[in-house]
């Protein structure tokens, strides 16, 4: 039952982008699925005009596909619960929806970052806020709007239990949606997470023209980067080479819809912070994680130096040239000490 | 001195885009490169124009940098001989030339491909060529005219013997060129010759227009391919991880200058392969690399699905969507069992 399996009603918390996406998605391959909006005037367009025309203009909700702003009614019977939520509104949103989870429904997160303030990971924040609740961690190389349009797409369901990830795989799998299990929950949504803030890195350095060379080049230190922090948190390094490490960072970091990569375009373009997320509308999660990503690195005993100049640049007006020569300046060692993502 | 030593006059052989693009690269840092072009015709274009009109239009060699049609005074005093020749021209280009190498001189190879006859690396076929003289691999990801552009670049420059592979990173580092050593030569040639052939796939897979999310996808399962057979004939896991192998896929696969991408979205909207490589006009190596890789692949005993779909449609005629579809309807399992990258 890998796919399409008869699953009950799905419920997806978050109308943004990617909650509308997996609600398309999941209505066109005959599931019942129930967006929850917050905003009770999104739900309502959503119905009246059977799209989301503010996150996903254009793509129809499948006969299926619904959405409300009434969390009971999106919970009831549900037998599997997305939360697709910007990581920072995460607790206060959920919390008062808890007691309306069915007993022992599967959370599946698909949120992507770290809680600055604790270094808290989005499936721990969950398990905090909804214990005894199975979670299972979505991740992988997913533009929303691709996967809105049947594009076909591979991601990662994670979690320690196997039958939770088969759960989540059983739920979410169709025809265009391949959905490949793993047990490292650390390293997917480090790697989720992680991946933001390499982009961010990738598009200051198309902001300076630096070209498709150095691009490549950073992807590269990037994915060491990641896989180094996760080795020494405890994840497994071929995680880091899979879809939710390489295969999100390839598409964050040099796809035309990224978000995190056009947050990076607009600062090194002069814009203030501020500025750069008004007008990139949307929730660059990196922003957020790359001071938690710092914090975990300083407490592992990890250098994480593109996390580094992108803080620099973010946080303490360093000017973007001046960041990235310096991670230019440094002397080239053999690569094998460079490059350490398979290092287990 | 592991940049911009002193050195003697490097001889680059082949003026083609690398080749050029090395020169310029040579001459701006100050040391005198001097470039042999097989055709009299171009060398003298090259001389008069200043600059190589056929392969990197508009951007002039630098004062110490000249080309010559004249392999022996090319080669007269050279302490560094970068071999820049497609590799099917390899054998009958080097051949006459032997005898007027300097002995002892180092051979860097900046030819990616592997003969289709024997699977022979192109270190391998050097070796054959020119025995005794010590030989590197340049590779990573390198777009010629960004380079002579004098963008930021980082490449490998591999040898089993350091202090090899260290010569070639003096004589051919710069300011906004980084040369990182690397003992595995087999790793570092098997990546940049199959990164070719996964290329092709992503143009197949573009010119169907599937989405940046399946081409993500595509070069994630591509570098597990390419390391599961790079490993299995006895190459680090870790050096597809680098610059020669991931950095150089990313930037070939979802690069705007590549031409084995270029050449499968040619092959994908309905060209013959000869019509699509008369219209790249350069060399795509992918499409030689694909047999020998698969002759490689069941010589080993391992499985390169991607590579065989490539196969099929350059040599079979099977239909894009066809080999595409029987790709993405392999039955996804656990995500440890598919991305091998990092088993050593």
């Amino acid at each position: 039952v890998s796919r399409a399996g008869a699953i009950g009603p799905v419920a997806i918390l978050g109308a943004g982008s990617w909650g509308t996406a997996l609600t398309i998605h999941l209505g066109r391959r005959g599931t019942t699925a129930r967006l929850w909006a917050r905003d009770e005037t999104l739900a309502r367009e959503i119905r009246e005009t059977g799209e989301n025309r503010r996150y996903l203009p254009g793509i129809p909700l499948a006969a299926r596909a619904a959405a409300t702003g009434d969390a009971a009614a999106a919970l009831r019977d549900a037998e599997l619960v997305v939360v697709a939520i910007p990581s920072q509104f995460v607790r206060a949103t959920l919390a008062p929806l808890v007691p309306r989870l069915e007993p022992g429904v599967v959370l599946v997160s698909a949120i992507k970052g770290i809680e600055p303030e604790r270094g808290l990971r989005m499936s721990e924040l969950l398990a905090e806020l909804a214990p005894g609740h199975p979670i299972a961690v979505l991740s992988g190389p997913s533009f929303a709007r691709e996967v809105a349009l049947g594009r076909p797409t591979a991601l990662v369901a994670a979690s320690a239990r196997l039958e939770v990830a088969r759960a989540a795989q059983a739920a979410l799998a169709g025809p265009a949606l391949r959905v490949y299990t793993n047990r490292d929950v650390l390293g997917v949504e480090l790697g989720g997470a992680l991946k933001n803030v390499i982009a961010i890195a990738a598009g200051l350095s198309d902001s300076l023209a630096l070209g498709e060379n150095a691009r490549a080049a950073l992807v590269t230190r990037g994915l060491a980067e990641m896989a180094r922090l996760g080795v020494a948190l405890g994840a497994s390094a071929r995680t880091f080479a899979g879809l939710a490490g390489l295969g999100d960072l390839v598409l964050t970091a040099t796809g035309t819809l990224s978000r995190n990569r056009a947050l990076g375009l607009a600062i090194g373009q002069g814009k203030s912070l501020r500025d750069a997320e008004a007008a990139t509308r949307t929730v660059a999660e990196g922003v957020r994680t790359v001071s938690a990503a710092l914090r975990l690195a300083r407490g592992a005993g990890v250098s994480l130096p593109i996390c580094g100049a992108v803080a620099a640049v973010l946080f303490e007006g360093v000017p973007v040239a001046d960041a990235l020569a310096a991670l230019l300046a440094r002397e080239p060692r053999p690569e094998e000490e460079e490059v350490d993502v398979s290092r287990a």
